[in-house]
């Protein structure tokens, strides 16, 4: 394998009408192609590999097999979407995927009509699918048609919530609706929890590769060639029986398991389904994350993510890092603060990698809960452990909070339980581009009475906030940090315990005040010194919290200064909005204040690398200067000068 | 029965410790005696009496076997606790219940140390046991110990994802933990959903009156008495061997069905899950709500919520009615575009009472979706419904809306799908009190790129917005509108397609401008009529449309008068920060303006009617008036004037 493999009838796949000119033989040969056109093309951008390669057969026999556009494919996540990109007439730009202007990363309707629906976050394809369904049989139609509502989600995506909503509503309506189970044990971590378990006990139970597919309710639907097996195997499987039980009791047929990479079991079983499948029904599929590519299949993570490699050996081509992540930095913090305090513990929700837990995991196993993706769950059994003593970390990524928000509002703040929200991912995150961009976090946690709202300025500063969190009893309390490595500032040795509600002066200056809370402190730092060099004075101060405001501190900034700006890294509703409601009821408007907010631009931003996102979303240093100039009514020559 | 029953051992009753020393057959009265006081209790007060009648004999097995406040017993939802908080010591506050300083409708932990994790939304209870469970197996304790966690959850709200997530991670743990699956067969409305027809086969295959106690994995914690039949029935029943598979497969055992109204079965076996459990156990009681009352088990909904009534007949005593119901509004108007526009649809999560959409499912019945509670789900249902070429709505409370946040973020917004959210109980909500209150939706919808934000003033105009919704598919759309009825305004033919970002003067003045979001409108127009007694002229002005903003009203607004001032039924970060931005934006605060933004206070308002609530939280005629007056200055001697 090579940077341009060879791929003879991959070079004549335009649109998947394609593959519906080649025999099965073809089929197979033509997966082996776009196995290695995805290797090849996520070494050079980075990405997500092994979710793409445990489905390069599915997505050939899924498209081979079924009328896409017109019949409604639904990635779920979509992480495992390169090869559909690849098949669906986006091969010219594969190279360009997660880079700025070039492809999504994930599923995005507005990129091909081939994304019927568009994901990044997890277990939404069983929903999305049935709407899809109802929609076709109530006489609603798309620019392509109505078709099959088909939706592929992996193991570790069943297991939420929403994903068993979906099935419970499906298998009461009855609607014709193929949901592909794609079992490969991974998550992005391994799965926890019982559902887990089960799903592993169903192919223990049955291994495919003696029986090759093995059904109970949908015998009927099998091809005559491997009906017969699999009615021996149902006999003979004792264990079988009871096996898509609980499918079956939410009102699903249960097919499988069936072998995910072999293209002999997924195309006969494919098209009976489509043949003569009425309700709901569930394909199980077992496969590889990772497969067929070893360096991935032999890793922890499967392939999950990768920076750009090498193919011949799988070696990683990262920048060196000039500065700890954020994540660490909290990790670490928080892991120390565990050895002295054993009623610390933390909740993540899937990502003990992402949120750096599988850190304090390893050495407090016991008080680390993966609760799967499961952030409402998450966040209650958070409060739970509040309200029995301890003193629970709830570190969840701010795009994926918004799924526990009801249970931040009803079970912590209203109940005013300690539980200390990590909100990692704040801010722009770059290559995930707008489904992953943690925006409103501020709005929505400042709004909620009694709950604490921090923002780390650096990495030093996080490492404060932890402390402070772990120490505060009073209530819930949050604190939020981007995605990436800090700035390089020095590091105490451990961090310090902030006074509720105060901020600090980072530098004086005379004519206009700039107000951060987070991160961009060091663009509004370097938009001071532009400022200063027009002979501009400024003034820089770090909120620390956006809720309780530092009083005092704004309002001295505000009499003392011809301009206030603030900045954030959130959407409009947050910090701004609470300094600016302060500002009205204390009557500094009255005379005249030139205060301005600077808050995230009112559209979702597109992937790029985060300095340009935030570029793009008007919040850099040059940014910053030209707000104030423009607010202090500097006039464009002067501004040029 | 009488308002005042004879209750002679319920009499004796003033914790749960005087359970211990009652005889079971004690125990039978006593539960006779306390279905009577709860029935009198709410034919006083109204409120919730058809699911406390159906908990009374759990209720008072529960606290007679576990050494609660020890023991952590949850309610789910806790509509079902009056019995509990009568033997809890609240007997003498009982007829206060849901009343302006009274008992709270719901469990409260500031309210009783029995209470421990208070409640009002649904499915919460098995995630705050488990953490409970994890937090004494981790050395925690609370001011009153740390003993058993046990939830006691309904039907319905089992099927919520959030219960599912929080089995999945209760199995996987394998904590001691006990589940009481209360099952009436009723959530609120009857239940729906492919898990509610599982439950039904699990007892239509095992009648329990046949067998008392059947148990798979169970049968040996089983008391001697009834542990025979329990193999006998194994045996006997073949479909009950898969019975609670598909709880055991979550890693539960699974105990039951038993009678949970027969204190013959419920003792024993509470005793034996007591003195035997190890890991997590559910326990499936069948009851009946509304049991042992007859106008509640004859009524469709099992008396679930009750206006003050007579007990020998059952008859409610109801207030008359001067105007339409904001929720009858919506959904006549819905189902009269209905008839018109087949695209039409609508989604309700377990609520097609409560928002009205049971009379739009009358007429059309297959274009009503009740998903269950299961707002995730719900949301991006909706959005696959759109994406499918229909015209969805969404309605639900504001409150229950905060469940399904992260999916209108990632499935409707980013995507611009154009569903309708018809946000119903927006702003403050009664005798539901805290938990229930719609306060955050405008700062959670307005913040998200593309979403179109309205609320209704009256109902004229939310018949209106119901229109301008259904004519919209530019993208999502929202409109809020409050419980309760109407102003009485002279109600139009049909709804008018409103113009998008236009808001509308109602009566011009000069010196102060009132711009009101919603239904403080009419508070907004008596203060103006206040202040006009004063000599001060007010502009009122009804935004309509929180997003996009009327620029060209406001600044006009903002530019004309010497003071502006919003008001909005909704937490701070919405409609007037929106306001307060574009007015910093444009430079109108540089040289002074006398703006203050009235929002719903910092603070959760406990329960009383709406108005005193609106009154505590300083959004009546009188605190309008208030904060025009110090706004602009006039003095305290001429304000008595």
């Amino acid at each position: 394998m090579t940077a341009s493999p060879d791929t003879p009838l991959l070079d004549r796949v335009s649109a998947p009408a394609d593959l519906k000119r080649m025999s099965d033989a073809e089929l197979e040969q033509l997966a082996h192609e776009l196995r290695a056109e995805t290797i090849a093309a996520v070494s050079q951008t980075g990405g997500h590999l092994g979710a793409g390669l445990g489905v390069v057969e599915l997505t050939v026999a899924l498209h081979a097999v079924f009328d896409t556009p017109r019949d409604k494919l639904i990635w779920d996540v979509s992480h495992q979407a390169y090869p559909h990109k690849i098949l669906t007439g986006r091969r010219d730009r594969i190279r360009t995927i997660r880079q700025q202007g070039g492809l999504s990363g994930f599923t995005k309707r507005s990129e091909s009509p081939y994304d019927c629906f568009g994901a990044g976050h997890s277990s939404t394809s069983i929903s999305a699918a049935l709407g899809f369904a109802v929609a076709r049989d109530l006489g609603g139609t798309t620019d392509t048609g109505a078709g099959d509502a088909i939706a592929v989600i992996g193991d570790g995506a069943m297991s939420a919530g929403m994903a068993f909503e979906a099935m419970n509503n499906a298998g009461h309506l009855g609607k014709r609706l193929i949901v592909i189970l794609n079992d490969n044990e991974m998550s992005i971590a391994a799965p926890t929890g019982a559902m887990s378990s089960y799903l592993s006990r169903l192919y223990a139970e049955a291994p495919f590769q003696d029986l090759k597919v093995a059904a109970k309710g949908a015998v009927a639907l099998l091809p005559p060639p491997l009906r017969e097996g699999a009615k021996r195997a149902k006999e003979m499987i004792k264990g079988m029986a009871v096996g898509g039980t609980l499918f079956e009791e939410l009102g699903f047929s249960y097919l499988g398991p069936i072998d995910g990479h072999d293209l002999h079991q997924l195309l006969p079983v494919l098209r009976t389904v489509r043949d003569r499948a009425t309700g709901p029904i569930l394909i199980h599929a077992l496969t590889k994350k990772g497969k067929g590519y070893a360096p991935a299949e032999g890793s922890a993570d499967r392939g999950h993510a990768r920076a750009k490699f090498d193919v011949s050996t799988g070696e990683q081509k990262k920048a060196p890092s000039n500065a700890p992540s954020y994540t660490s930095v909290f990790a670490k913090e928080l892991t120390r603060l565990a050895e002295v305090d054993p009623r610390i513990c933390a909740v993540t929700a899937a990502m003990p990698d992402g949120t750096g837990l599988d850190l304090m995991a390893e050495r407090f196993p016991a008080r680390v809960f993966d609760v799967g993706i499961a952030e409402q769950h998450g966040v209650t059994f958070a409060a739970g452990l509040a309200a029995g003593g301890l003193r629970p970390f709830c570190a969840m990524y701010s795009t994926f909070l918004q799924r526990g928000y009801d249970q931040v509002v009803h079970d912590v703040a209203i109940q005013r339980l300690p539980v200390r929200f990590a909100i990692d991912r704040a801010g722009l995150v770059g290559a995930d581009g707008a489904t992953h961009a943690g925006a409103y976090d501020i709005a929505f946690m400042t709004n909620l009475p009694g709950m604490v709202v921090m923002a780390a300025a650096d990495e030093a500063e996080l490492k404060h906030m932890v402390a402070t969190a772990a120490a505060y009893d009073s209530g819930p309390i949050a604190f939020r940090y981007p995605r990436g490595e800090g700035r390089g500032v020095d590091m105490p040795e451990q961090g310090e315990i902030l006074e509720i509600g105060r901020g600090r002066l980072i530098r004086q200056g005379a004519r206009v005040a700039l107000l951060s809370f987070g991160t961009r402190l060091g663009e509004t730092l370097a938009a001071a010194e532009r400022l200063d060099a027009r002979g501009i004075a400024a003034t820089v101060a770090d909120a620390r919290f956006a809720k309780p405001l530092d009083r005092d501190l704004i309002l001295r900034l505000a009499t003392t200064h011809e301009a206030l700006v603030t900045i954030e890294e959130g959407a409009i509703g947050g910090f701004g909005s609470h300094v600016a409601q302060l500002l009205a009821d204390e009557g500094i408007f009255d005379h005249g204040l030139k205060f301005r907010s600077m808050v995230l631009p009112d559209s979702f931003i597109d992937h790029a690398s985060p300095d340009a996102m935030y570029a793009a979303a008007g919040l850099d240093a040059a940014r910053i200067e030209e707000k104030v100039l423009t607010t202090l009514g500097v006039d464009l020559i002067s501004r040029k000068a």
